[in-house]
């Protein structure tokens, strides 16, 4: 080991109260990108990062406003033409906190209990955003950077990204790198160091089903007005089939294939249904049958209902037949899915199953791309080597069920793969009540990012 | 026709002005039920009711108090036992005034306005149980009353009766009578005297479907844990089959059919597709085909959702896999089904078709039953005649969609029919600002009460 390298980990070691500390602080800003009364602490929050990475001695570090929540940016050019440049990207928003009852600390006040820190935001991510940071500054304090350095922080991932896009389109230049680190993605076990080489697209649309002009009484009307909450159901209801098959029109033509060699590299992942079954609770699994759990989770497409509403919903009874009913409502897609064929398909769904009783809108809410990256690039080596040095053993390699939009954006604008990695583990409660990080797996994440950046 | 029933007749028109008078000041106590300020106005009304029963000579006149709001009583047994006994209900409580910025005058100053009172209680229900008390009187002082007569008035219909089904149970042999009065349901149109023979019954249900232990991430766990939205939807929708039929195992068994002559009677009321399509403003009408609209709201059963929650209802998107689900269901009941009947036919249904990838809760909320009197019984035809007599035409007979527990307390209690029928107007504005009665057709009302109780 160099000893600038050995150096930068010991700095690390050294600092680690004083990096807990910054943690913490970032944590208590609620950065929830979803509802508009937080659209202060979004702003502060970026100011928060912009000033951090000017004390980290970045350049230009800057908040540049967009039409949605605000991008920070910061870079470090000084290791030369001939040394690689890094793009690292992150999220500075947070998931909502409802139901906030659920909770056992104040989500927005950091509690750390036994090896955990328990807080919204503390796995998804800026726990590793504050990870890539404190790898950074070690680094720089030891010797310097070996490698550009550019720093890119969104706050609209939990939405969908949606000034992303733009913004990547318009500063081509700016963030022109070799690779993008993205650390938003978890690791399946404390031992287990993870690179995510596949990522699941989505897209989310808003369903809503509008019946009478206003609430009817149901003993009045029950019988001859069709009731919309009823046929938000039944509309939903056939969005599958009896074998869980998805039945939008044309929904799998585009869907690429799992061949042999990746079902067996699949299997090596300890994602078995036992996994599936302890980690969610419920009394069985469900879905497609020919497919593993992991496969059905990285490999194949799905459509849930991410909420429903409709009528009355308080304490008792109302004997309402409502106006209307609403549901929330996406598919997670695989290569070669693309959501705006997935929009087509749900609107021709609709048309072909909607009574003409009622009327129906469907809004289509956020989108976002399928990723796949090659396994054998200069980035997935070098983390692969990072995290077989930290933990001693090789990374397993997996693909992701949920959607990282900003890893198809990097490929479709940058024309470069990222290494998509990441330091949260499964019962982190990601975007649920008592989200918390693994404090020891955090400080051996800090130690792999340090390595990666020598390894490049 | 007899010389008391002439003279009752013409006693009641030289007292117009009079029984306006007395109505006018039991229109000025605001007997709301609903909102606590207004307790004493409850007790006062009470009293007035009571002490107006003694002034017309009536026995037993009390103030009964209950848990909630006093029940008012009073008799005239004098007829002998060989004539029937008319218990003649009512209920002495108004709606709230809100928004009273709408009203165009005091809702409890009597406004009359042309040929129409304005107030609140006007026609829900003060005009009605005072066009009783005028009948009875007129009919007292001409001759004596030809039958006996008990009254029974509560002061808590507009917020459930939840007094009532106690103190009839106590008070069985107090209320002892061979049929009911109740006033309390409306005519069609102002030349359309109108009885209402059945009433639709009622069970209310919570249904709520547990999956994983917390809400999950769609993208970690969608494609390997059944979404409870889903599985609610599924649910929901399999309770309807495809001809709009309600799918609980046997729940059709115990419906009463409809004979030619009833589906005749029920082809009078005005109650048509356009009638329908105007009142709820939907693009088309929805239902059992093979019966009329009139025929679905009145004498079929029904199952309507009244309420959906689940997940995120947010604005924009939350990926969310939700951890429960929750319909509010009920159905509208004819007879002869009985509330927990279909109760055990739900339970049924959901053990049939609730997959065992989720948990499910059903609750039971609330029930009324069902209630038909028979259109060929002695009370129903005094009254058909009576009406025929003041209007000229034969009244029509309606099945109202909505329920009326009292009517169902009676039969259920005391084993006796109620003649449902009242004066007031499709536009009164019952429960809505500007509430009022039609006085030609209030008087009409009382002079058909007149000649009900002669006709017996």
């Amino acid at each position: 080991m160099s000893k600038n390298r050995k150096a930068a980990i010991q700095f690390f070691q050294k600092n680690r109260a004083r990096f807990i500390e910054e943690f913490v602080d970032i944590i208590a800003i609620p950065s929830i990108s979803t509802e508009s009364e937080h659209k202060n602490d979004m702003q502060r929050c970026a100011d928060w990062l912009a000033q951090k990475l000017d004390d980290l001695g970045m350049d230009n570090a800057s908040v540049y406003p967009t039409s949605g929540e605000p991008i920070v940016y910061g870079e470090s050019l000084t290791a030369g033409r001939d040394a690689p440049t890094v793009l690292i990207y992150g999220h500075y928003d947070v998931q909502p906190v409802d139901p906030v009852e659920l909770w056992d600390s104040d989500p927005f006040s950091a509690d750390i209990r036994g090896d955990n820190l328990y807080a919204r935001g503390a796995t998804d991510m800026k726990g590793q955003l504050m990870a890539s940071l404190f790898a950074l500054e070690a680094i720089k304090e030891n010797g310097g950077l070996p490698v550009n350095v550019k720093f890119l922080f969104e706050g609209e991932e939990e939405i969908g990204s949606p000034s992303l896009d733009g913004f990547i389109a318009d500063h081509r230049e700016l963030l022109t790198c070799d690779l993008v680190l993205n650390p938003d993605t978890g690791m399946l076990a404390p031992d287990l160091p993870t690179i995510t080489y596949a990522l699941r697209g989505l897209v989310y649309f808003e369903l809503r089903i509008y019946g009478p002009e206003h609430d009817l009484h149901s003993g009045m009307f029950g019988g001859v007005v069709n009731n919309p909450a009823q046929v938000l159901c039944e509309l939903v209801a056939g969005m599958h089939d009896e074998q869980g098959k998805i039945t939008l029109p044309g929904f799998y033509n585009n869907v690429r294939s799992i061949d042999d060699g990746e079902r067996r590299e699949l299997a090596r992942l300890p994602l078995d249904e036992a996994f599936y079954l302890k980690q969610s609770g419920v009394p069985s699994l469900w879905g497609e049958s020919e497919f593993s759990p992991v496969e059905r989770v990285g490999a194949r497409p799905t459509l849930e209902v991410n909420g429903l509403l409709s009528g009355f919903t308080g304490e008792g009874s109302k004997t309402v037949l409502p106006s209307s009913a609403m549901a929330k409502i996406s598919c997670r897609l695989v290569p070669d899915q693309e959501p705006e064929e997935v929009h087509q398909q749900m609107l021709a769904y609709l048309s072909a199953n909607a009574p003409n009783t009622v009327r129906y809108e469907l809004e289509l809410i956020s989108v976002g791309s399928t990723a796949i990256s090659d396994r054998e690039s200069t980035g997935v080596k070098a983390m692969s080597e990072a995290l077989n040095t930290v933990w001693g053993k090789r990374p397993v390699f997996r693909r992701e069920g949920g959607t990282i939009p900003v890893v198809a954006m990097f490929k479709d604008y940058l024309d470069v793969e990222s290494v998509n990695t990441g330091f949260s583990l499964p019962d982190d409660n990601l975007h649920a009540p008592n989200e918390k990080i693994h404090l020891p797996t955090w400080e051996r994440g800090i130690e792999a990012i340090i390595h990666f950046f020598y390894n490049l």
